[in-house]
């Protein structure tokens, strides 16, 4: 057999569907990856995708639907006529169900709740129920308890019942008698077991478990934590609810990571894409408004200044050069910090001690620029003793700013306030202010050798 | 039986130990997730660690050592007596033995080779020899291989006898007489098949799998793209060389991730938390001393306008101010456009449109600033005819800001060139040129006004 590649492939399978060769599509498409399935179907024409819903049954589009993005699955359930969206949805697992209907208006959602089975309705509605990114929101009911009075050989047969409709089977929860969660066993040492061992005896009983109201980012940090492929939730008493699964998770550190570049830039909360210009303008402008307040107080020091600037005029040109580089110099160190809390390296090594270095280094890096002033601002400029302030005010400058980019995150950390505030913008505009009164008061206090 | 929290349970093993009750230490502490293991080992005494090597055999201590961070690592193999660590190694699972070697010195790491067996030996070497940051360097070696023609049944027997060594044994890879790789069987499609099913029959023959040189970002993308556990990694020739996990991929997506923070604020290459300042500082000026001359460029332009400047001084007050906000707007795109870019939502949603949509939303903030600083600045510093020029520049800038912010990222992403240049500094330089020239040509032709 010839192996095709990807695009070959898929156009191999758009001819077929075009001739409407029912059984010879379905045995190609349905060789792919659901990943791949989905990819092939939002490509498609809508008429053509009209086609693919008829040759395939609603059970088969759940697996293709479950690996579209919420967004497209939104557009595509919409293609759907009523019957089969309903069929369709009660094969999906309960957490993309609930997140799906969570999407819709209340009229949609409610009728495809309607013909789903008492059970599965109950257990959506529950979902949907949680706080939005707890891990009662994220987690899925489709998971595999096991009674401790069981043995393996027994367990085995149950996995094998219950595998194709669990979302995972690779660890098996224990529960009592009050389904609460006493013990969990790996399929890796279930299979390993004699056939008749206790999974009383095979269960590991000190079991990691979040809380259905723990923080999505908790239950990622725990995941990556434990190397878990999934994390079993527990109400407050103990009973076993769901299960999030790493692939869940992954999803969630990757967004927590883009919304930090949110919060570098100012841009917090207000970095989605799918919002109109107005809205993002209503959420985007109070964080500028509120930077140029504090960016008034830049000019309050100018303006305290101007004595001294009316006889230098030249000083005002170095002013974005000197607030530039301390600004930089300063998110590079809160970069560092940030990183280092953010992969828990910087608690073992002692806080002083990264603030002494950052210190050093911004002396460093400022000694390097002031030398480099030196040398070019007389050749373009015209001017040693200007050069002079400058040089001496970048040093200075460069040495605070990282001492500020460093510590603003690490008091915010200690006190747990709004990260917001460590945010790049806001430390550039201490720096700014740090700067500019550094520049002006060196600047005054050589005026007569100017 | 009583259920002890985690820190009694820590504080009741620490008793164990000290009473050097063997029996029961070993009992309680083999109860523990490996995890927790080594984070009770590396939280003891130098002089406890001692005795735990001791009440713990090579294999077990193995377990724990592999939940410890690389550098803890490299202090605990050097505690260990050479017998001991040489054997505790060859229990490595060959990806953490390569990890670990790679990080001693030469004769450190030959003695440990030395004493491991050749096949192990040889597969810590072939890892060691990938290029750092590629499926080859990421990969284990300890994976399951099935042959076609072998059944259902078959198949679980040798699961059984190999998953005590294998990394995971929930996807298992199919291979023909040439070891290439030809198909992939999830476990639970294994365990719920009939016993005399040919794995011929049962596999899926469209395998995703990634190339040994390809780069670690690539499969993180791929495994996170198709929800795996774990990934194949072939050769050329498609002979199936080693698996990469999810749970190596996690760590290599939030690495990645804050590496992304050092992107947005120069600090490239340059956030890690455990290098000298003197190191840091060598890694750091260089985009510090880089920026700083485009700085010089925003000297020159207020130069060219020394005029204006001399005539109204009041306008140098607002230069930080002007900057300022348009560097914050500019980022703010650059943050929407890389979040975009990140998650994939931007291509979907047509550039020029996600362009024009940046363009109104920068106008709609502009126009915010200029209403209040309208009303402040004749306020606060007397002159309205100021308010005017600074009014106008900060609306103009800031509709300039989005649309550079927007789409400096957007050609790097299309060129594929270094993204360094699209970090938050460069286009905050960029704007702050621009908005320096509309601000002083702004206030130069109502200069007769002023």
């Amino acid at each position: 057999m010839v192996r095709l590649n990807k695009e070959d492939y898929a156009h191999h399978l758009i001819e077929l569907l075009n001739k409407n060769e029912n059984h010879l599509f379905r045995e190609s498409f349905l060789q792919l990856h659901p990943t791949d399935q989905a990819e092939y179907c939002i490509n498609l024409e809508k008429e053509q995708r009209q086609t693919l819903y008829h040759m395939l049954d609603p059970e088969e589009m759940a697996n293709v639907f479950q690996a579209l993005d919420l967004h497209e699955q939104k557009d595509i359930i919409l293609e759907l006529d009523q019957p089969y969206a309903s069929e369709m949805v009660t094969h999906l697992y309960t957490d993309d169900a609930a997140d799906l209907l969570s999407q819709l208006n209340k009229s949609e959602a409610h009728a495809l709740l309607k013909a789903m089975d008492l059970e599965d309705a109950n257990d959506v509605y529950e979902l949907m129920a949680y706080p939005p990114k707890t891990a009662g929101a994220l987690m899925t009911k489709e998971f595999i308890s096991l009674a401790s009075s069981h043995n393996a050989q027994q367990a085995i047969e149950q996995l094998r019942e219950e595998a194709p409709n669990a979302e995972t089977i690779y660890y098996l929860y224990v529960v009592n008698e009050r389904e609460q969660l006493v013990g969990v066993v790996s399929l890796r040492d279930l299979l390993t077991a004699q056939s008749n061992e206790v999974i009383q005896n095979l269960m590991s009983s000190r079991v990691v478990s979040v809380d259905s109201v723990t923080k999505q980012e908790e239950v990622a940090k725990i995941i990556k934590k434990y190397n878990f492929l999934a994390a079993p939730v527990v109400s407050s008493d103990g009973t076993l609810l769901g299960i999030v699964t790493v692939d869940d998770v992954i999803d969630v550190l990757e967004d927590e990571a883009t919304e930090d570049l949110g919060e570098f830039t100012a841009a917090r909360g207000a970095t989605d894409i799918h919002v109109s210009a107005f809205t993002a303008a209503k959420l985007r402008s109070p964080w500028i408004v509120l930077l140029m307040f504090f960016g008034l107080l830049t000019a309050g020091v100018i303006e305290q200044f101007e004595e001294t600037l009316n006889q230098i005029i030249l000083l005002a040109a170095f002013i974005p050069l000197l607030m530039g580089s301390a600004g930089n110099a300063g998110t590079q160190s809160l970069a560092v910090v940030v990183r280092g809390l953010a992969l828990g390296t910087l608690e073992k090594k002692g806080l002083l001690r990264t603030l002494f270095k950052e210190f050093c280094t911004g002396m460093m890096i400022g000694f390097i620029c002031a030398m480099t002033l030196l040398l070019i601002i007389p050749i373009f400029y015209g001017s040693f003793m200007v050069a002079v302030v400058v040089g001496i005010s970048i040093f200075c400058s460069l040495s605070v700013a990282t001492i500020v980019g460093a510590t603003v995150p690490l008091i915010i950390h200690k006190l747990k306030i709004d990260p917001a505030f460590a945010s790049g913008p806001f430390i550039t505009t201490v720096n700014d202010i740090l700067g500019l009164l550094i520049y002006f008061t060196i600047a005054t206090s050589l005026l007569h050798y100017l």
